[in-house]
C-alpha cells in the first residue's frame, strides 16, 4: 500500500452541538497543520455505541483509502477501556475498545491493531483529545501504527443481530427524515411492487417494497431498499417513525405473503 | 472565464445531523483528494424546496467565483425527475430538477444546463452520493459541464410570489434566533423609525422600521433589513416568531401608514 | 514570532444550524481562497455572550499558534459597540467588543487591539459576513493588525464570578450530555473518592468526586473534574441536568465535608 499523499482524518462522534469535536480538530492541526479534517457524523445517539458502529460499517468504504477514522463514542472513556488504533485493510481507524469497530474487523482479510498509550497528562473525561486527537495525527504524519503502541487485538465485540433462518433482523436507527433504518440484508429475492410482512414484539405490518420515496401514496409507510443496502421503513413526504410502533434495538421479521 | 485554481465544492442539503452529508464528502474526496469542501448548511427544512431556493438564490454570490454548488434537497430522488448541472454565470449547481436552482437562473445572462447521466447501479434513494457527489467532483477536475450529460433545459420551476403593485410577498422562513424572514424587497422609499404595517392572513401588524436588533424594546417585534436585503421582522433579545401569528407560506402586504 | 505558513481560521458562532456560518465561510473564500477554515462551534446558546467567552478561554489554546478566532455571538450588531480584532499572546481574535474576548486578555504578557472599521456598505445585522469575515480574510493574507484599524483598547469586560476565600463560582453551561460545567478550579486538594458538597441558591447536594463517568452508579449524579480543568457535574450514562436543580448563571459554593 502507498503512502497517503492528502491525508485525510474522519471524526465521527457523539458530542453533537457541543465545541468538543472542533476543540478535537484544534489539537489535530496543532500536531499536523496540513492533514485535511473532515465529519461523518457528530450525532451518534449519545452514548449509542451500536448506533456508531453500523454508520462507520456501512459509510467508511465511501471514504478515500488510508482515511484514518477517529471515533469517539465513549462512555467508558477514563475506565480500563483500552484506547487502540486499528488498520483494516487499507483504512485506519482509532478510538476506543468498546465494539464500535468490531463489526468492521469481523471479515476482513487484513487487520493490525495496537493499544495506545495513554498519556501521563491525560484528561479523564476527554480522549478524543488527549489520546485519540495526538494518535491520528501522529498517523497522519511520517508515523506507522507501530510507532502509536505495542501490537495488540480487539477486545470487545458487537454484533447486529441477524438469524437468516428466520430473516430475523433488528431495528438500527432513526434518521433525520423518520426513516427506520433496519439492518435485515437487501435479498436478491425481493421484487418490487409486492407486499412483504415485518413482524415485531408488538405489531406486525404489512408494505409495499417500492424503489423510491416518490412512489409512497404519503399515508402508508412503505419498504425500501436504503442506501446502507439494507431493508428501510419509510413514508413519502413524512416521517414514518409517527406512524409505525418500532423502536431501536427491536427485533424485525421479514415474511413474504403467500 | 479562467478554470478555478482552487477548486470548491459547497453542500447545500436537508440531511440535518444525519451522516448523509458526511458521506457525501468523502464521496467527492475518493474521487478528487484535493478539492476544498464546504458546507452552505445541512439544515434546510426537511423536503422544503422553497426554504432551499430562496438560500442559495441569496448567499450564492458570497462564494468565490466557479464555486460548485452541491444541492440536495430532492424528495422526487428516484423518481423520473432529472439530475442536472449547471452553469449560471461564474457559478456551477449540480443537482435534481426540481425547482430549487430556477429562482437563480431566472434573470441571468449566461447560463448551460446538461441532465446527468444516472449510473446503473445508483442507489433509488442516495442520489446526493451516486449521483451528484461524483459529477461535482469531475467538475472539480478537469472535466467540463458538456462531459457530464447532454445539454439541457431546466423544467422545474419555482417562484416567490411577489406583487410589486400591491407590495405583497411572502414569508420563506424562521431562523433560528426566531426572526422572520420575508421576501419583500428593501425599497429605497423606506426611513427608518417609521411604522409600518404588515398585513397577513390573520393578522395585521405595525411595526417600527428600525437598523438593528438593538433598537427594539425587546417586547415589541420591529422590522428590519435583513441581510438577504429583504424585510424581516425580529425582536431584540428574543423570538419574533413567539410573538407574531405567521407562518412560512404565508403571504404578507407590505403597508405604509398614511 | 513568525508568519503563519498555514493559515487558519476558526469559527466560534451562536448561529446555530442556519446558513449564517457557511456564508461567513464563503466571504472570508472570496478573499482567500487558500486559508484553512475550522469550526469551534455554531451553537453557542444565542446571545450568550458569557457562553461563548468560556468556550473559547477554555479551548482556544488547543489551535495551532497564530489561529485567527472569528467570534460572532453579536446581539449589538449595528449598534455603537465596536468591532476589534486582537492578537493576545500568540493568537489572534476578531469578533464584537461586547466582553466575549476579556476573560482571555485579562491576564496575559502580550496584547495589542484594534478597532475594525465598518464598511459603509455592511449589512446592520450581518457583520459576521460584511466586517469579521473580511478582517479574518485579510489577516490570514499579508495584512497586519495594524493594517485592520486605528489600534484601541476593549471596553467591554466580562468577569465569571470565582470567589476564592468561599470558594464560590457559578454554573457555565449545560453540555450535550447534560453535564453541568462549573468554573470552580480544580484544586489540588481535591481527593478522588471522598465527598464534597455544592450550595447552591436552592439546593445543597452531596457528590462524591470519581475521575470518569463510569465510575458512577448511573443514578446518582457524581462530581468530576472537566476537560475545562474546573468542576463538573455529571451522571453515568444519563443526564445530571435531569437529577439535579442547577441552572447557568447559578452560583455554586464548593464545601468540603468535615
Amino acid at each position: 500500500m502507498e503512502s497517503p499523499k492528502i491525508p485525510l482524518i474522519v471524526l465521527m462522534t457523539d458530542f453533537g452541538n457541543d465545541p468538543y469535536s472542533g476543540i478535537v480538530i484544534g489539537r489535530i492541526l496543532q500536531i499536523n497543520p496540513l492533514v485535511k479534517v473532515s465529519t461523518l457524523t457528530n450525532h451518534v445517539n449519545p452514548h449509542d455505541i451500536r448506533h456508531g458502529a453500523f454508520i462507520l460499517l456501512k459509510s467508511y468504504k465511501y471514504f478515500p483509502l488510508n482515511t484514518i477514522f477517529l471515533v469517539v463514542v465513549d462512555p467508558g472513556v477514563g475506565s480500563s477501556r483500552r484506547a487502540i488504533a486499528a488498520q483494516i485493510d487499507n483504512y485506519y481507524f482509532i478510538g476506543p475498545d468498546n465494539g464500535i469497530f468490531s463489526p468492521i474487523i469481523a471479515d476482513k482479510e487484513y487487520s493490525s491493531v495496537v493499544e495506545l498509550r495513554i498519556p501521563e497528562n491525560a484528561s479523564y473525561t476527554f480522549h478524543g483529545r488527549d489520546v485519540f486527537a495526538p494518535a491520528a495525527a501522529k498517523l497522519s504524519q511520517s508515523y506507522s501504527l507501530k510507532d502509536l503502541g505495542p501490537t495488540s487485538t480487539l477486545k470487545a465485540s458487537l454484533d447486529f443481530f441477524w438469524d437468516p433462518s428466520s430473516s430475523t433482523g433488528e431495528a438500527i436507527f432513526i434518521d433525520h427524515f423518520g426513516n427506520i433504518i433496519t439492518n435485515i440484508p437487501n435479498s436478491i429475492n425481493l421484487k418490487y411492487n409486492k407486499e412483504y410482512y415485518l413482524r415485531t414484539p408488538r405489531t406486525t405490518i404489512k408494505l409495499t417494497l417500492v424503489r423510491s420515496y416518490f412512489e409512497g401514496s404519503g399515508t402508508k409507510p412503505i419498504l425500501l431498499v436504503s442506501s446502507f443496502e439494507t431493508l428501510e421503513i419509510g413514508l413519502r413526504n413524512g416521517k414514518a417513525i409517527d406512524l409505525v410502533d418500532i423502536s431501536p434495538g427491536d427485533r424485525i421479521q421479514f415474511c413474504r405473503v403467500e
